[in-house]
């Protein structure tokens, strides 16, 4: 849970600081911490609300499953760590009781299946005529493995893995009615870089981790409010087949965002890019201080970078 | 999960069956169970839906706080575990944005202190015009201790702690108006059996057990199924203040209904109630077959015992 999520009721993080624990790390990284042992099991929710997350006329309830499970398995695979199982929670109106219910439950098996997942849990109940879907997705990952969100230090290098923008681009091509480009496929079938995450988990050499959910633009600052490190981005580094602002300000993208030992990074790219294909950009530095700098060849842009709100 | 409750889209559980588990028990208690070494944890998930389970104006926001962390730490004392942290997701609309939520939190709140449970994270998001929350309730008991529903044996005592029906007739009452009968309240602010989950999961002699969340009708079929037994009931024992059929057929109570060895029951009810205060009542016997009778003053009764449906 991210700490600015429930901004609107003051600090709940804080109100629940003072109670009892029980073993579970605070409140502030992409899933929290359970150890045990030599082990962490960690855990996330989320939920997905139609009209807010997804349009019933926009997306095939197979999408809308399949969707559900990847925004949560995202989360764990940031930590570093691996998806062994979900509890899903679903409220249907009437209308969405027969055929749609089982297509989600097509596209929600069939992700979890090509993941490995199990369901451990859930519940099902009725709703006046809007559905509701709440996942929570649990991973298992050795203790030394977890990325946390503050454990950037002065000097890394920030990267991103694949490509930014298309998840954001594609939810403007549904907005304007253009349902099949390749971006707004991608935007209803997001992938969560599950492999990845758990490679990375294994290097020492990455150091913070998180998922893109908000775009780099606002997720990089979770990463700096953690570690009390400032950055610098460079504009032209970051990869993106799509206008710059979808790259930085858009939501939904589910790379992953980190933070590698300097000297490291090119080792680790390369190795990343043989064991999973996909490839490690570096786009800036974490320097001293708590600002965020953006460059444009170098040189201080002028455009404003704000993340996107899903609330 | 009960099997049933994904029942509108065949048998989600069988589907779901041939996937990896990795480590946790198949779906059908009141808890999924991961066994750590000589530890389980265990985890439950329940959904509220405005207008489906609490209406905003018959329940106090901190009323609903509380009932939305009742429910589902009643699963957990259920297994006989220790509830310690919960997940909470909700998605409010505008209408809900200020006052209501900070009023939910504060009931989520001092229920959660009062139960030292944790707050381990969450999701908030808007709706377009009803409030959903999800909690997820995670607890922690020696493997020995936790109670299943398939652990009922021939001959075995079948109980009830405390008193059944007070939840059902409330509800009655407040589809009447009269929000503020001492039934009314307690369907509204209803409490879990934690204390006595616990006591109850460090006794041997306590067999199969589990919360009865749609009344003893519906539930014990759960444990019958389960434990591939059937059930005797002497409607005149079951412990009520209220017409016999809220006692059966009425949801919400989060009593315990659990089985216990013959030979042992009046000494566990004894010491169950000087350890909580809380009575520990017989309402009927385990048998072979699968069926369940009901008898009034040992005769067969042609009263319909149906379960209350939330769904």
């Amino acid at each position: 849970m991210k700490k600015s999520e429930f901004g609107f009721i003051g600090d709940i993080a804080a109100m629940f600081g003072a109670l009892p624990h029980h073993g579970f790390e605070p409140i502030g990284d992409d899933c929290t911490v359970l150890q045990m042992g030599d082990e962490a099991l960690v855990m996330t929710t989320d939920m997905l609300v139609e009209d807010i997350h997804f349009l019933r006329g926009a997306s095939l309830p197979e999408e809308v499953g399949e969707k559900s499970l990847m925004v949560n398995i995202s989360d764990v695979a940031a930590m570093g760590a691996k998806p062994i199982a979900t509890l899903l929670s679903i409220a249907l109106p009437e209308s969405a009781q027969g055929e749609w219910a089982e297509r989600f439950m097509r596209g929600y098996y069939e992700a979890s299946e090509r993941e490995g997942v199990a369901l451990v849990g859930g519940d099902t109940t009725a709703s006046r005529d809007k559905i509701s879907i709440n996942v929570v997705a649990i991973g298992r990952a050795p203790m030394t493995n977890l990325k946390r969100r503050s454990a950037a230090k002065v000097g890394d290098v920030i990267a991103v893995t694949g490509k930014l923008g298309i998840s954001s681009k594609g939810l403007v091509d549904i907005m304007f009615g253009d349902l099949n480009t390749a971006a707004a496929k991608a935007h209803r079938r997001g992938q969560a870089r599950v492999a990845e995450g758990m490679w990375l988990g294994a290097r020492e050499e990455a150091h913070a981790m998180m998922d893109i959910s908000d775009g780099i633009a606002s997720d990089i600052k979770h990463i700096m409010e953690q570690s009390q490190v400032g950055a610098v981005i460079e504009l032209t580094k970051v990869p993106t087949d799509y206008d710059i602002r979808y790259a930085t300000t858009g939501g939904e993208d589910y790379e992953l965002l980190l933070t590698v030992e300097p000297s490291a990074f090119d080792t680790v790219a390369e190795a990343l890019r043989a064991a999973t294909g996909t490839t490690l950009t570096a786009i800036g530095t974490i320097v001293e201080g708590n600002g965020i700098e953006w460059l444009e060849n170098g040189k201080p842009t002028e455009i404003e970078m704000r993340g996107f709100e899903h609330f």
